[in-house]
C-alpha cells in the first residue's frame, strides 16, 4: 500500500519521463511549460489512491492517471484566456507567455493527449473509461459557463454557487476516483461511490480555497491573502456575506465591490471585518465540515479493509484541519 | 447503394433530429448555431460511402459519423477564433455573433460531443476508432499551427504548403473514410488505403478551392473571388507564382503584398494578371490532376465490386471537373 507521497513521487517521476514535445514545437512547447509547473498532482494520485484501495500493481493505472492530470492542465490552459489570468502557480499563463492563439491550439491539442493517456486501460474497460471522462469533461465545460456568467450577475445563490463548483471542480476530482477504482476491478456500486465521495470532498476542497482566501497564513497557502477579495470573486464567503448582511453592511459591501480606486489593503481589511462580524469563517468551516461529513459517510460504506481506507480518511482530515 | 445526394439527405435529417442543447444553453445555443448553418456535410457523407462499399445498413454508422461532422465544426468554431474571421459560410462567426469566451468554451464542449457520437460504435471497433480519431485530431492541430506560423513567413515552400493542408485538411477526410470503412469490417489494408485515398483527395479538395479563389465562377464557388488575394493568404497559387516568377514579376507581387492602402478589385486584377502570366492555372490544375490520379488508382485497388465504387469515383470526377 503506497502513502500519499510515495504516490506524489511515482506521477512526479512518471510524468517527467513523458515526451510531450513533438513538431511542430511551437504546438508542444506551451503543454510541457504548463505540465512541469509542479502542481499538487492531486488528481492522479487520487486515481491511484482509489485503485490501490483494491490493488497493489498500480503500474496498470498510471499513465491513464497521468491522462487525467493533463485533461485538468488543459482546462486551466484555456480557462486562463478566458479569464484573462496573469499567472498560474507563481508563472506566467501560456496566453501572457505566449498569446491567445498558442493556448487556445495547444489546450486543444492538450486535450487530445489527455484522450490519448486516459485510454491506456485493459479493453474491458475503455467503454466506461471514455464513457466517464466524457461526462467530466463535458460537466467542468458547463462548471466554467456558470462561473462566467456568475461574473456579472449580482444575485448568485448558494446553491448556484454549490451547482457550478460542484461542475468546475469535484466532478473532475470525482471522476478521478471513480477512474481509479473502475480499472481496479471494482463493483459498479462501489467506483460510483466513490465518485460520489469524490463530489464532496471536491466541494470541501473548493470552499477551503475560499476560506484560505480570507483566513489563510500566506506561508501555508502559497497565494497572497485577499486576492478573492481585491477582484470581487464570487467566493462562497462574499455569496453568504451579502446573504447574511444587515441592509448597511450589504451597502458597505457594495461600496467597495464597486468601487473602482481603491487601496487593496484597505479592501481586504474592511472587507474582511464584515465577513468577521457576520462570523462567515464559522458559516464556512460549517460547510466545509458538512461536505467533508458526507464524504466521510461514502467511505465508511467502501467495502475494502478499513487499513486501506486509512490514506484517504487522511484527505478528509487533512481538509479539515487545513483552516489557517 | 446509397447516392451521394441521398446520403447527404440521410446526413441532414439525422443532424435535424439530434438535441444538442441543454443547460446552460449560453454553452450550447453556439454548437447549435455552427451546426444548422448547412455545410456540405462532405465528412460524414464520406464515412457513409465507404461504409456502403460493404454494407447497405448505414443506420449502424450514422451517428458516429455526425460525430466527425461536430468535430469538424468544433475546429472551424476554434479556427475562427484564432484567423479573426468575421463570416463562416455567410453568417456571422461564434466569436463574431458572442465573443471569443464563447468560442473557446462551446468550441470544447462540442469537441467533448463529438467524441460523444463517434463512439458510437460496436466494441469491437472502439479502440481502432477512438485511436485513429485521436491522431487524426491532433494532426488537424499540427495542421492549424503551421497555417499560423506561414502567415508570418515569406519564404513558405510548396512541400510545406502541401503537408500543411494534408494535415489540416486531408487528415480529417482521410480519417472519415477510413472510419466507414473500419465499421463496417473492412479488413486493415482496406481500411488503411481509403485512409490514403483521402489523403489525396483532400489535397486536391484544398488545392481546389485555392484555384477557385482566383478563377471560380462565383455563382458556383458561392465565395467572393479574389479573397485570399485581397488578404495575402500564403495559397498553393501565390506560393507557386513566388516561385516561378521573373525578378521583375516578383517584385510586382512583394509590392502588392506589402501594400496598406490598396483598391480590392485593382490588385485581384494585377495578381491576376500575374498568375496568368505564369500559367499558374495549368500549374494548380496539373497538381490537382496529380492528386486525383494518385487516389483514383489507391480506389483501383479496393476489392469490391466496381458498381460499388461508382459514387467514389463520381467524387473524384466531380473535383477535376469543377475548374470554373
Amino acid at each position: 500500500m503506497y502513502t500519499i507521497e510515495q504516490l506524489r513521487d511515482i506521477v512526479k517521476s512518471e510524468m517527467a519521463k513523458q515526451e510531450y514535445v513533438e513538431e511542430p514545437y511551437s504546438l508542444f512547447e506551451p503543454i510541457k511549460y504548463i505540465l512541469e509547473d509542479g502542481g499538487k498532482r492531486l488528481r492522479p494520485i487520487l486515481t491511484l489512491m482509489a485503485y490501490n484501495l483494491y490493488r497493489e500493481d498500480i503500474e496498470r493505472v498510471l499513465k491513464s492517471a497521468i491522462g487525467i492530470e493533463i485533461f485538468h492542465n488543459y482546462t486551466l490552459l484555456h480557462d486562463d484566456v478566458m479569464d484573462d489570468a496573469e499567472l498560474r502557480r507563481g508563472r506566467l499563463t501560456v496566453h501572457k507567455k505566449w498569446n491567445s492563439n498558442v493556448a487556445i491550439l495547444s489546450g486543444d491539442a492538450a486535450a487530445v493527449t489527455a484522450y490519448k493517456y486516459i485510454e491506456h486501460v485493459e479493453d474491458e474497460y475503455l467503454r466506461r473509461a471514455i464513457d466517464g471522462f466524457n461526462q467530466v469533461a463535458m460537466d467542468v465545460c458547463k462548471g466554467q459557463q456558470y462561473d462566467m456568467e456568475f461574473e456579472t450577475r449580482q444575485n448568485v445563490t448558494e446553491d448556484e454557487y454549490i451547482h457550478m463548483i460542484y461542475l468546475k471542480t469535484s466532478v473532475l476530482i470525482a471522476g478521478s476516483l471513480r477512474h481509479g477504482a473502475l480499472i481496479a476491478g471494482a463493483p459498479e456500486h462501489e467506483y460510483n461511490a466513490l465518485y460520489d465521495f469524490g463530489g464532496y470532498l471536491g466541494l470541501a476542497f473548493q470552499l477551503q480555497d475560499d476560506y484560505l482566501d480570507v483566513y489563510g497564513d500566506v506561508k501555508v497557502f502559497g497565494k497572497n491573502i485577499g486576492g478573492d477579495i481585491v477582484s470581487n470573486k464570487k467566493t462562497y464567503m462574499l455569496i453568504k456575506a451579502l446573504e447574511l448582511a444587515s441592509p448597511e453592511q450589504r451597502e458597505e459591501l457594495w461600496n467597495w465591490i464597486l468601487k473602482k480606486d481603491f487601496n487593496h489593503e484597505e479592501k481586504i481589511k474592511a472587507v474582511t471585518r464584515i465577513y468577521n462580524e457576520l462570523k462567515i469563517d464559522e458559516v464556512a468551516e460549517a460547510a466545509i465540515d458538512k461536505y467533508l461529513k458526507k464524504s466521510r459517510e461514502i467511505l465508511d460504506t467502501i467495502d475494502v479493509p478499513t487499513e486501506r481506507k486509512r490514506f484517504l480518511y487522511e484527505v478528509i482530515e487533512g481538509l479539515g484541519g487545513r483552516k489557517k
